[in-house]
Parts: structure tokens; C-alpha cells; sequence
């Protein structure tokens, strides 16, 4: 017997069902980024590699899928490498094409190619799929959806508002129980890291940090020693991760700590910017929050930052996102400075699926399906199938006279509506028995009320 | 200087406006595609290699992308093969995985993977990207997207019927000047093999035929004799080339020529009844045409085979497809038959441009835009901004009070439909200017009035 197939591992089918859920998602996240103005674009899903190595770090370059050369490029094939144990150097003389690892450096790429096609500032929604060798495991995948919003082009702090008034609408249709915006400023870390005399290991401090939700404080000055952080430093740095009070109190208390440090103190006004633009529009305040520890690993960020966290689940952040100032640098294009956000629809989709919050109507199947109880009869169903068609109902005729038991199970697996039967009885009075398979009350009714049934309820 | 950036020769970027109306297609052929029954699903990019290999011929293979083992599996790169010049057997060495070269492939071993917790007949449509090594070239890309909807589990021509029902449906929404869909029956070309005694040469003769419409008839003789197609079988052939009459004369005369093969007279059989079947829901005749020299060159077509030509365009097919009768049986679940078709949406979009089809609509922009004024100014605006999208009206506030010029020509390039003035002089009134971009028109006018306008004229 041949064994049956299957898929790699960290790939995933999608059954209609989870397609129609997914696609809820991505539609939502879609009307939102528009009403706010933002245009979709999309970019081929592999990438020459020139323009994705390197951009990710030593461990994002190895989490990068590569595709082989074909053909006699295979030739190519740099011997004295592999024979040096250097797989990044066989690898590149194999692969000159990467599947892409995330949406922002193939954006960075598309403002700087298409920089004379494009409006600035340029708003821009991405939402496609990105491939990453991680090792597959629970809620990890080696392909998965990101949903990207960027403005490039202004450093404006409205940009950020609307940033954050999109967190809000999005997960506010998705009706989640509760939500909390979390907010940091890139300058601020800058400005403690100058401040404790560790400038130099301002990314080391970051990426330490950033796992406090992980590994607990312990963990993090641990780390922190690990990577030379002076254990003075470490005492100087401690206080901070036990700010307490509103946020407008823990600006101004980490204001103090940052008075000599003028980087620091300009994160410090960005933030609280950004908190009187938001007074301005009476955003609810509860559901944003200054958290200095919030350090958000990747490099390219320089100012405000952000992370959205959900209620009521054990999960990581939902989505995260923030300001760079020299992204399209990468490419040659210097000083257009940018901020965007990024949903992680895959974690939203777990969260919705198990707080049972997916509308129903998304589980709905076929509207009518006709039975078939041959040609003749099925002659008559055929042509109502076009006038219900014509009219906005899907429909189908079953496609063969096999035992009416069969077709009527078949409308029940499939979560059919309404069933249709015209059998020889109905042929001659020329009427239609329509079925409710919800309620299981039949009606008989003449054609024309029939099709007016479907055109006054629909 | 940096050189620009650059994309894989054979991809694409699409920017906002090609989105739209790429979307357009695709919502297009999705809605048909529901209303006729059909649900999606979506398979992973890549594949097994194991899962690809071999099902497409050795072009085919040749033509599949295929992503490069990391890490230490690259160690067992297999350098006897390169020596020896096997390059197919290097690649296999190296790579254990493969971008999705149709749907079809991946399709068949869903249905076999997950065959117990679908219900069959099933119908599945599916709208993802496809990748091909192919010599990029005009309107040949090496990423590019199939549309294809197919039922598996039944044998019946109902099937067929709906499929054909779902071609004039999508061209039609379209609005193409015309179109013909042309049908053929590999059953007939079997029969036509067998009675000219090139049975064995099935396959040489449908691709030569196939050809017809690139290489003329001549180059269709060339090409059989090429394959060793004796010179009897040649002269026997020629008249099919020519046939001519009504679809229903067409079919007698073949009918003639095939009363000695039983298979070739079930395939008339066949086509005699969807003719039937399309008779009765009273389908366009003029669309549909019976060519004899259609032939397909996929391999696993038993049955029907369609293929659809846009009038008034030069271009090649703009959508396919055909019964298989043992698609799953690659993947070990015998016996079960389907009938699928396929739309090309990279030509669909190319015949569109060309003959203007687009529907004006996609390419509108932002329908408000709020000049910013500075501080005091904007946050009236951003309140604005706010009851707007709660009414569904997309609009932005520009980021940075610049000069008002700068702003308007921004709403210019973005398409802009009203502008939204409120300046000093407006914001002490309590009033607002909105400026129709299209027309010139300005109308002052209260808060109340403005919400109003845009909930009215949505």
C-alpha cells in the first residue's frame, strides 16, 4: 500500500472552514487599514538573496529558506567551502533567490525601487506570507501570514496615533474581552544605556530586557551579567523595571531619572506627544500602557515602539510594531523615516478560536441544494439553480439520482440551508417542496414564490 | 553610490492600483465559483519533494523550484552525482522541499491526506500562487497565480455542466466583447489513435495536435512525422483538422469516423450529452464550440477538456481544464473521478487593460482628506476623522501642517476625493470647507452637516 501523504513539517493545510475564518481575519484587518487611508501593495514572495541576507542577523540568515540554483548553475557549486565546513559560503554559491522572512525589508526594498511611482508619505498595508526554518513546534509555523502597516516618509507623531487608533479598532471588532496597548520609546533605552555608562551595549541591554516577560528579572540581570554589563550598571537599571503609577506619573518619574541624558529626554517628550494627541481624540486610556521594559529586539527601531498583548490567554504579544528612522537606508535611500505595526494573525486566530469568538455566519454552508432524482426532474432544477444564481443565491443540483437518504446526508455534512426537492409527484403539479434543514418544516410552493422566497430573504 | 535595488527576473511588484483590480479578478472568480458551490482551501508553498517530482514530466521537474536544505543537512550534498553530471540526483541530495508548481498536484494529495474528513462529491476551489523556473519572458512569469475550481467524487456530466455554466458566468461579469469556450474529449482522441493503429502513440499525437493554433497545420504533419507517426496515420488524420458545420453536425460526422472504436464513440456520447444538458438550461450555443483539434497536453485527462479564447485580443488560452479519472491514484486512493477548470488571471488582467475593462471605481483613492493646519487646528480634525470612520468613510489628517499647496497636491497624487479644510478663520465658526477635488466645488458647512454629507452619499 502506498503510504499516505503528507506535508512538511511547520506547514499547514486550510480546510474551508479555517480558510473562511482566516479570510474574517485578514478582511477585518483589511477595511481597517483602509478607513485609515492606508493602499495594499504586494511583493513577489522570493526575493534576490543580496537583498535579504544579512538584514536579519547571524541567527535570521540561517532561519532563511534558500532556493537551489536549477540547471547547469548547479556547477557553480563552491567545493572548498563545504570541504571548510562554511555552509553560509556553499549555500551562497547553490541559492541566488530567498523565500522572503518578513515584509519589512522587502518594503524598505519596494519604497527605494518604486521611490519616483510613489506618494509621500507613503501608507502601505502588506498582508502575505513569509517563510522562516524555525524549528516547527506548537503555534510556530515555517510559513505563516503577517499583516504590516508603514507609514514612510513624515516623522509626525500623528503617524503613531494612527498606529495605535488601528490596534484599537481592529481588535475592537474582533470583540476580544480585553487588550493592553503596551508603549515604549527606543530613545529612552538609548538614553538609560548612556546614562549607566553601557552605550556601547545599548542592543545587548535591549534584547536582555526584552525577555523580562520571559525569564523574570532574575533572569534578565543574569543575562545582563552574561553579556559584561557592569554589575553597577545592573544596580542602576533595576529601579526601572518596578515603575509604578499612571503612565503620565512614570513619564515623569523616568523623566528625573533621565535629566542629564538629552536622547532620553527627547523619548520621554515623544511619548508624552503621543498621550496628549491621544487626550485629544478621548482615546480610552486604560487600554494603553508605558512600559519601560517593553524593548521590542529588532535593531532598526529608533523611537516609539509598541506591543499589544490579549487578555484572558497565555500568548505572547498579538502584535507589536514602531518607528525607524533609516530603514530605506539599507537600499540607498537615506533619512525617510517610517513607523509601522504588524498583526500576528495566526496567534489572533488561536485566541479567537478558543474564546469561541468567530461569528457564526463564517461556518455556513450552501444556501440550497436541489435533489436529484433524474433528468427529467433534474431538468426543472437546473434552470431554477440559474434563476436562483441570477439572483445572488449559491446553489447546486446534486450531481447524480442516487437514494434521496444519500443527498439529503450529504446536504447535512455539508451544512446546507434549505433543500430543494422536485420529485415526479412535485414535477406534475409543477411545485417545489423547500426544506428548512435547521427547523425541518417543508413547504410546497409554484416557482415563482420560491424564487421571491430566496429574493426577500436573502 | 548604492546600485537601486532589484526583484528575481519574472516577478513582480504590484502597487496599490494593480492590487485593486488584481483583486478585482480574483473576487470576481471567487463569488461565481460560491455561488455555484464551490468552497476554498489552501495548501502550503512548498511541498515534500517527493510529492512533485516526477508528476509533471521530466520538463516539468526541470521547472520546479526547489528550496535548499540548511544546516548541517547540506553536509550531504552528493558530489559523485555532480561529478558525473546527474544533476537531478545532486539537487535531490540538496534539497528536500519544493515551491507548488500547480494546483492540481498539491490538491490530489490533499483530498487523499484529509479524504475522511471531507464530504464528497467534494468541491474545492482554490486562488494561490504558482512557481515556475521557466525563461522569464513577456507575459510569462516565474511567480503567477492559478484560480481553479474542481470537483472530485462523482462522474457525472452535471459536473461538466456547471463547470462551463461557471466560465460564461465569470467572462460575462467581465464584460469581454466575447468569448468561446472550446470543448473536446480525450476519449475521441483516443479512438481516433486506436483507428488510425498509433495507439500507443497517444500522447505524441495530442501534443502535436495541440500545437494547431501556434504552428499551423503543416507544422502539426512535421511534427507527427518527427514522432515516427507512419504516413498512412497522417493522411488518415488530416481531415479532422478540417472539420466544419454546427457543433451537433461536427459530432455526427466524428461519429462516422469512430464507429469502429468503442471508446472514441463514448467520448461523442459524452460531449452529445453536456450539448444536451446545456440545451436545457438554454445556454448560448454561440459560445461554445466543439474542436476537434483541442487536445490539452496534461496527461491525466480522460474525458472532457475545455479550453476558453477571448475575442478581439491575441493571446493564447485564458482558462483550461478537463476530467481526470485517477488524479488521486498518484497518492494511492484509486477510482475517483474529477473534473476541474483553471482561470489564467495574468492574461485575464492583461486582456482587461488592454481593452479598458477595468471598472473605474478601483482605482478611486482616499475619499476625505483633512488638511493640517498645526496643533489646535488638527485636533478637530482627528475628532472628525474619528466619527467618519465610525460611519465606514475612510480619510486621513495630513501628517504635518505644510504649506496648504503641498497638501493639495499630495490629495491630487493620491486621488483624493473631497478635501477637508479647516483653517484659524473655520475653526472660529465651528465650520468646515470641503472641497470637492473633482469639481472645484467648496461648500462651507457645520460639524453636523458634514458627518451628515458622507452618511448620505455613501
Amino acid at each position: 500500500m502506498i503510504q499516505k501523504p503528507t506535508i512538511p513539517k511547520g506547514t499547514r493545510d486550510f480546510l474551508p472552514q479555517d480558510v473562511a475564518r482566516r479570510n474574517y481575519i485578514f478582511d477585518t484587518i483589511k477595511s481597517v487599514f483602509k478607513m485609515h487611508g492606508f493602499a495594499p501593495i504586494e511583493t513577489p514572495s522570493f526575493e534576490l538573496s543580496s537583498t535579504l541576507m544579512g538584514k536579519y542577523g547571524e541567527e535570521g540568515d540561517r532561519l532563511i529558506f534558500r532556493i537551489l540554483n536549477s540547471g547547469e548553475k548547479m556547477k557553480r557549486a563552491d567545493l572548498s567551502a563545504l570541504q571548510e565546513d562554511n555552509l553560509p559560503r556553499f549555500a551562497n554559491s547553490l541559492s541566488e533567490k530567498a523565500l522572503r522572512y518578513d515584509l519589512t525589508v522587502p518594503f524598505a526594498r519596494f519604497v527605494v525601487q518604486h521611490q519616483n511611482e510613489l506618494t509621500f508619505p507613503f501608507k502601505r498595508y502588506q498582508i502575505q506570507a513569509v517563510w522562516r526554518a524555525d524549528r516547527p513546534q506548537h503555534g510556530r509555523y515555517q510559513e505563516f501570514f503577517q499583516c504590516d502597516a508603514d507609514v514612510v516618509g513624515s516623522d509626525s507623531l500623528l503617524c503613531e496615533l494612527e498606529l495605535i487608533q488601528i490596534f484599537d479598532a481592529v481588535l475592537s471588532r474582533f470583540n476580544l474581552p480585553g487588550f493592553t496597548i503596551k508603549i515604549n520609546n527606543r530613545k529612552i533605552l538609548t538614553g538609560i544605556a548612556e546614562l549607566i555608562g553601557e552605550s556601547g551595549k545599548l542592543v545587548d541591554i535591549v534584547v536582555a530586557i526584552d525577555q523580562l516577560d520571559k525569564i523574570g528579572k532574575e533572569g534578565v540581570i543574569t543575562e545582563l551579567e552574561n553579556k559584561g554589563i557592569s554589575s553597577k550598571a545592573i544596580v542602576a537599571i533595576q529601579p526601572l523595571f518596578d515603575l509604578q503609577g499612571s503612565n503620565k506619573e512614570k513619564l515623569d518619574k523616568i523623566a528625573v531619572f533621565l535629566s542629564e541624558s538629552k536622547i532620553g529626554l527627547k523619548g520621554v517628550e515623544e511619548l508624552r506627544n503621543i498621550f496628549s494627541l491621544l487626550d485629544k481624540i478621548e482615546f480610552n486610556h486604560e487600554i494603553i500602557e508605558f512600559d519601560i521594559t517593553l524593548a521590542r529586539g529588532l535593531n532598526y527601531y529608533t523611537g516609539a515602539i509598541f506591543e499589544v498583548h490579549a487578555h484572558d490567554v497565555k500568548m505572547g504579544s498579538i502584535c507589536g510594531g514602531g518607528r525607524y528612522d533609516d530603514l530605506t537606508g539599507l537600499f540607498g535611500l537615506k533619512d525617510l523615516s517610517g513607523v509601522g505595526i504588524s498583526f500576528g494573525a495566526d496567534r489572533i486566530y488561536d485566541i479567537l478560536k478558543e474564546l469561541d469568538l468567530f461569528p457564526k455566519y463564517l461556518t455556513e454552508g450552501l444556501t440550497v441544494l436541489f435533489v436529484n432524482f433524474g433528468e427529467k426532474e433534474s431538468e426543472i432544477a437546473l434552470k431554477l439553480a440559474v434563476s436562483l444564481r441570477a439572483n445572488s443565491i449559491d446553489c447546486e443540483v446534486y450531481p447524480s439520482p442516487l437514494k434521496m437518504q444519500k443527498q439529503l446526508k450529504y446536504a447535512n455534512d455539508r451544512g446546507v440551508k434549505f433543500v430543494a426537492i422536485i420529485g415526479e409527484e412535485e414535477m406534475k403539479l409543477g411545485k417545489i417542496i423547500l426544506k428548512n434543514m435547521e427547523s425541518g418544516e417543508q413547504i410546497l410552493m409554484d416557482k415563482a414564490s420560491f424564487i421571491n422566497y430566496f429574493k426577500t430573504t436573502k
